[in-house]
């Protein structure tokens, strides 16, 4: 344990991975042998915080006299800059002892998950050793211990509570561009008079995420007060989930699961249950999409997957189901946030132009979440859904939450430079790739420009001859353009040939 | 692709992870998307490097108009401060790919090994990549993969030649304090005419590497001409290995394991195969100790880890030998630089106070390095060994080789803050503990202090009466003192039984 060091406020922001910054001439630097990446902890009167060490030459960032703490490590040791704190080398947190029994192909138990999503959630890991506990349980967890997981995320959070007894959430676990049925099935379900408050998440490696579609529309970002008032009026909301601190450690978690590519089945159900039961849903309705292209591309996965998310959501009681669904192609036309909203628009004004196939999944979506209502007959939701849809008590419904969450006046057209891919030979469209639209869409600038993406003009088994286009895509700037221009003489992503090439689906609903 | 930044180098020290540090009201961060922690790709004439990201809202760090990058990702871009350079999402490293087929239990070639140390050696791995390629390989690398990396970390750097038939080395796989053989090894085998250029490393995570015992002595830290004109001369050295750039990807993955505290067999045999044979050995000797508290605990593992090191030597045309050692209790008396250096030379003067256990062990490694000498009979090698060592060949190498490397003139004295533990009963020490012995020496300050360190009194078999120092603990700092002694009353470290508890060495030599 070193000297005592004066605190300072760096005005850099390091996320979930608290950095402090020590000046190269300091003495404490230098009397314990710290190295660069070291992990040291602080401590202070207020308490103390490990972080993984900078070395600084420039005075003006720390001078040897101060130790400077980045933004979040600043907040969470809570104490004043020109405060006195003491520095020393930091030992791992306990948990990685169970981390490091994982890595050697030990069982954990309910006490492990605890303590490691304790650590995790007090900031206590950095980024390496998250990477290590995810990948030690990447594809070794077996259903008790996805369960044990899901149990510890949700006990480090809060814990929504809507005081009704039935409180209905969709979820699809994602993969298929375009698949925006919840802004379809909230005013659907809550014009039914079911409680639906569903929160989503911005795009992280997708062209769109439901948050960044319904943006298009109305403000997302609401405090968890005026989220309250919102549902208590309309039924139902679709508003953006990152204000609430529900299921922290799964944020965190995340942030080291994207970048690394990684997808366990196990971290996925552990993720999505805790985020839901953190937010008080009672029914859940799990969506998992099939396909040569889609994230499950076998019918035993998704049959695996589904008796995985069916255990834990029985053990940790809330009534869940899944449907498993089509998962050849995108649904609807538009990729990207404006083109997506386009699509629910047309779909609830009943607008003949509307995509079939994303009204048709909707309904079906919705039909299986309003069955959750005791007082509805089994098999009859989708013929009630319909029944809302059509008759334009859908759109009322979602024209209420878009006032209540505050309508976006601005009307939106797809970006102003475009191009269209068309098809090099006469056929039928047999094939189109999800992974590959979705990053087309991406590289013309979605979702953070909200007019890029891709309309789809041709859907599987489609007729086209040489020469007719196949999807056109929007772009906001010129470099963007040319990008996706770019990758489009690669490859179109779609696959013209004969009407029997064209893959039977996984299964019907 | 995003608009131009003048690049500019921050005066942060991020050792092997570049970071880039943008403004939060830089256009180009809100344009992209980026968030903290984002992996980016930073562009410029010079070439191009990817980078961590960090979120600046100091203009004295950057401005909106700027990029920054810290020391080492300024150096690898290697162009100007004010260059213009464009940034842009970053892809992950294409051997990424590769590493997510090993999470998913695939056996890799060697194509993807050389991919993942070629994508390492140039940066383009964050630390949560490294851990998740080092968990994910962990325990799960057969032999062939084994090869593999270490071939693939030996061709990543660069490789010494010494343009003689026989180059000589030895290592311990480590875990035994005052374990310092080498500097007893290469005066002897230098003194009978072999070639034994021997580098080192600096402790990591024990309380001293010969390095840093060496150091007490003369200057380690030589550069490349220096070592060569020594080696020339002298036939032997004992210097610091870090300066070269040999196996730079071992080094960069030992930064991350060390952390996390993994250390498999798999990573650890790469890690001194490609060390050694980057620094051009032709010959090596492997010391695996075998105790209750060593890395090794039983002789069966050790006898796995001697066929894995042999398959891989010979397959990588190293002449190989490995010897199964007594770990039960640390090698000589003292533990710390400064008391190990004493140690050292009271062997090396033929001192009769000289501990007899590190002069047996060095005469028996000694000996079987000098028996990789065509022209000795087989069993001749202790012999000579004694020889040299007994006739004071070995000291007058050992001075010239000092005198070679830079003598370090003052003569240090162990620290003069001290205390001593006693037996709490009577009978025989039936155990020291390798583990808690190291971490004493580590908190009273070894091997930073140099002077720092434990100095062994009893060891095994010694018969002890209540009251009597089983050993004497050394410090510099007042407050290193004061954790040690911390430390020692919740144990000692050893045990006070009966002849008959003692356990049987696992083997001698």
């Amino acid at each position: 344990m070193a000297d005592q060091l004066h605190l300072r406020q760096v005005g850099i922001d390091t996320y979930h991975e608290n950095v402090a910054y020590m000046h190269r001439e300091c003495e404490t630097y230098r009397a314990e042998g710290f190295q660069a990446l070291s992990k040291i902890e602080i401590g202070s009167d207020g308490g103390r915080i490990l972080a993984v060490l900078n070395v600084v030459d420039d005075a003006n960032i720390v001078n040897p006299g101060e130790l400077g703490l980045s933004q979040q490590a600043f907040a969470q040791l809570g104490v004043a800059e020109g405060s006195l704190v003491s520095v020393a080398h930091a030992e791992p947190p306990a948990s990685m002892e169970a981390v490091r029994r994982k890595i050697d192909g030990e069982r954990l138990d309910q006490h492990d998950f605890d303590q490691i999503a304790r650590d995790i959630a007090d900031n206590r890991y950095s980024k390496m050793e998250m990477a290590a506990f995810l990948v030690a349980s990447g594809n070794s967890l077996d259903r008790d211990e996805i369960l044990y997981l899901t149990r510890a995320m949700i006990n480090t959070g809060e814990r929504l509570d809507w005081q009704e007894p039935l409180v209905a959430d969709k979820h699809c676990i994602g993969g298929i561009p375009g698949n925006r049925t919840s802004m379809l099935v909230v005013p659907i379900v809550a014009a039914h008079g079911m409680l639906i408050p569903k929160t989503s998440s911005r795009a992280i490696t997708s062209p769109a995420g439901t948050a960044d579609t319904m943006e298009v529309l109305a403000k997302v970002n609401l405090d968890p007060g005026e989220l309250l008032g919102i549902v208590r009026h309309q039924r139902g909301c679709l508003a953006w989930g990152g204000t609430a601190r529900l299921a922290p450690v799964d944020d965190i978690l995340i942030s080291v699961e994207r970048p690394l590519g990684i997808d366990s089945p196990g971290q996925m159900i552990a993720s999505i249950l805790a985020k839901k039961l953190a937010a008080g849903s009672t029914h859940l309705l799990i969506d998992i999409p099939v396909g040569p292209t889609a994230k499950v591309r076998h019918m035993r996965q998704a049959l695996a997957l589904r008796k995985l998310f069916e255990f834990v959501g029985d053990h940790l009681d809330i009534h869940l189901e899944v449907v498993i669904t089509d998962g050849r192609q995108p649904i609807g036309r538009g990729i990207g946030p404006v083109l997506e909203a386009r699509d629910v628009m047309q779909v609830l004004s009943n607008d003949p132009e509307a995509p079939a196939d994303l009204r048709q999944k909707a309904l079906q979506l919705a039909g299986r979440v309003i069955e959750f209502d005791p007082d509805v007959r089994g098999g009859q939701g989708y013929a009630i859904a319909r029944d809302i849809l059509d008759s334009g008590r859908a759109i009322a419904k979602m024209n209420d939450i878009i006032d209540a969450q505050g309508r976006n006046e601005a009307v939106l057209e797809p970006g102003p430079l475009s191009f269209e891919v068309a098809a090099d030979h006469d056929g039928v469209v047999t094939a189109i790739d999800n992974y590959h639209l979705a990053r087309l869409a991406r590289i013309a600038g979605a979702p953070m420009d909200k007019r890029a993406g891709v309309d789809l003009l041709k859907k599987l088994g489609d007729p086209v001859q040489r020469g007719e286009p196949l999807y056109r895509v929007h772009a906001e700037f010129q470099q963007d353009f040319d990008f996706a221009h770019n990758l489009c003489r690669k490859a179109s992503g779609y696959r013209i040939g004969q009407p029997e090439q064209i893959p039977q689906p996984f299964v019907a609903f």
